[in-house]
């Protein structure tokens, strides 16, 4: 394959990649790289198997690796690193920007990223970086960034704009819309609006525009009182301090919304069973099988527990073996029934729509709703078994069973979210399988049981 | 129950609210909501019935009720419009920043939408938001903010510093990072960074100091395309113009990411079945079971199609009831299996680490992870049916059908949203039922073919 390498194909761009990499020309290979695009850039590295992706970043210049993991997904990210070793890692992580290399290290396994930190020259900024490393992602300590313009309390206004002018670039990529005061320890006295200097006189004292007082977060805050505090205030940013009152970075009401999007992501993934933060086709083979079984083994126990309810019934099954057929369509209509309950009461319990103490409000709204919807269906499919098999005892049974279980999975589908929530347990991840058990479990037992009562009817 | 008013219950904001337009004390209400936090203020809208949600807008100041839809969501606050007398609504509409009004419009019904544009006094600001509304929301149109600083070729850097000044609360909720040149046509010039025009001498020309021919998207730009943009640059906010090249907003970095938020929320919304947009649960009952509907009618069919298997081999069941019993726990676990991959597969695409045409990456990737997976659930199945029932050619039958069928599902689950993304149709709607079909009808066949064929071993 290497013999003759063929022009790039912009179609499959990791082809060239691959075919370098094996005639062991990294550099190559890395010429290559930095000519395709961002996006190209993105699919190439996620195509390689992962000891080739490491490889090449080896063989980049840090600061060329850095723009490339940036790109990356976090998690793929820090696989690299891991694959790397810790010397070549370190020098790439100290090109990275600040939040980005906290998120990569977060994602590494311990050990792999200690090692890395023990490598970085700069043991000041290791030390930031643990420290940052260390706050769940999605605390204001996770989502900060520690790149911001500080000032003393003793400066003027013409200070400040002489320093962000005389640094212009320093300050280019920070977004510098406020900029903030700081006592000569670094406690936070006060913050600066860059559209107020302008419209000030330079020799006032930056102390007499500040915003005294201003409203801060605490590094530990978590996610939710960070979302409500951006929400109910509308900041555009927040001033983070430590345990200690020291000014620690900013976080934005953009990084908050982002981290909401993320947290939807992950809510996505968990309901579909991805546990253990999200997986990648380039990541290993048995790594993704295991994974994945962590979520389908439990997953094994749950439908034998329902499924026991027909073992109960095999004399009744044997008797009329079409019921054989309405089994999994019961179970299944009632699951999406109960479902799309879950996923309103996930989107009210987000929205703020819905306190997880109001179980009344849902066998009130679900509890109609299911009784019409449950009629419709039951019905539809009662008629359908009626007819088929020319009985209509036949009929009422998966129709009234059908009936039944709408309403049972549209209470408990509306009701589950809320029920994880009040004991902290994450409805995206566990609503599914409980609902799917109990409807599966009871659809089984209606079927089953309304037919052994009219048993005689239905031969 | 309203003639001796209960103080406030904060765990029951709604109930005095409710109470007091029983007792056609509107204003009281109206009285009681205002004092409210904004998260009381939305939990009690939420929870009061239509028609009092419309009479205690209509008893507020135009005002008073703008913030308070503001505050709600999008479709809520369109429902509660349309239950209101067109004067009254378009009063509110008028109070909303430009941005919502347009937003809220668009849910809301064509008839209703043109009722409340017909009554909103300033024609010009009545036809502007006709056009926003009916851009899509996830459009450059829909999502720009159509208030901006923009200013004339002819003006100097002192004349925009200077308005900037003298009209600062005219601007101060707009974000001023960047303002605009314009022809005296509307037509866009240029863009001018407000921190380079406090670096500038104040008699130079704005034609100086702006970046000419800036990047700009068009009105009807779509989601994706925004998106590409916005993350190939890294641009904080960019200039949209019409079909005639004039400047008609901005859209940021921001909204674009907000806006991939939402898509996300309605993909999760619609993998579980919740069409139409999303479905609170103070909207009327009946609109509610229809959607619901809507999207359960054509699964009772495509479950239907999938048992119709188990009705072809009525005889094998008969022989072996035991078989039943399995049946659905194989079909649920491979759709447990499949929907696993359909979520790694959306996720990539949205990603862009796989494109829609890469199935062989889906047969390879998916395809030994099936059968690492396959394998032990068919084995952990098989152990158990083997000796439940002390029949080994039962445990082989059971296992080797789950093993078969979770390759299947796997390699369907990974490759059914990539074909839904090539043939535009929205993945996290389709994905699902079509993979829970084809497994569910595949893992019935299987059980039922294998055990047909060594049938006498299995008495």
């Amino acid at each position: 394959m290497a013999e003759s390498p063929q022009p790039v194909e912009s179609e499959r761009p990791w082809a060239e990649l691959h075919e370098r990499i094996e005639a062991s020309d990294a550099a190559g290979a890395a010429e290559v790289l930095a000519d395709l695009s961002l996006e190209d850039q993105r699919l190439a590295m996620s195509h390689l198997p992962p000891d080739e992706q490491a490889l090449l970043m080896e063989s980049l210049l840090a600061g060329e690796a850095a723009e490339i993991l940036e790109n990356l997904p976090e998690a793929q990210a820090a696989d690299i690193l891991e694959d790397m070793p810790s010397g070549a890692a370190a020098d790439i992580v100290e090109e990275l920007p600040g939040s980005v290399s906290a998120d990569v290290l977060r994602e590494m396994q311990d050990r792999e990223s200690e090692a890395v930190l023990a490598e970085i020259d700069d043991r000041e900024e290791a030390e930031k970086l643990r420290t940052r490393a260390e706050y769940p992602w999605d605390t204001a300590g996770g989502l900060m960034r520690t790149s911001l313009a500080s000032f003393s309390e003793k400066a003027t206004v013409g200070d400040v704009l002489h320093e962000l002018g005389e640094n212009a670039e320093h300050y280019a990529d920070m977004d510098v819309q406020y900029v903030y005061v700081t006592s000569a320890s670094g406690v936070l006295r006060g913050v600066l609006r860059l559209r107020d200097l302008v419209l000030t006189k330079r020799n006032c004292p930056v102390t007499e525009v500040m915003i005294s007082d201003p409203v801060s977060v605490g590094v530990a805050d978590d996610f939710d009182s960070l979302r409500s505090t951006f929400e109910e205030k509308g900041y555009i940013g927040l001033p983070v301090v430590d345990e200690n009152g020291l000014l620690a970075g900013v976080v934005t009401r953009q990084e908050v919304r982002e981290a909401t999007a993320e947290h939807q992501t992950e809510d996505y993934l968990r309901s579909s069973g991805i546990l253990g933060g999200e997986e990648l086709r380039s990541m290993p083979m048995l790594a993704r099988c295991g994974r994945r079984l962590a979520w389908l083994g439990p997953n094994i126990v749950l439908n034998l527990v329902a499924a026991s309810v027909i073992a109960m019934y095999e004399d009744t099954l044997q008797a009329v073996i079409a019921l054989a057929v309405f089994l999994p369509i019961v179970s299944d209509m009632s699951g999406c029934s109960g479902n799309q309950a879950v996923a309103v009461s996930i989107r009210e319990l987000t929205l703020g729509l819905i306190r997880p103490t109001e179980f009344l409000r849902i066998v009130w709204k679900e509890g109609i709703l299911g009784i019409v919807n449950g009629f419709v269906l039951g019905c539809l499919l009662g008629a359908i078994a009626g007819f088929w098999k020319g009985n209509v005892y036949l009929g009422l049974v998966i129709g009234g069973a059908l009936f039944l279980n709408t309403i049972l999975s549209v209470l408990l589908g509306g009701m589950v979210p809320l029920l994880l929530k009040r004991f902290k347990v994450d409805p995206a991840l566990a609503s599914g399988p409980i609902l799917t058990t109990c409807t599966d479990m009871c659809g089984f037992f209606l079927v089953l049981n309304l037919a052994s009562t009219v048993l005689s009817k239905l031969g």
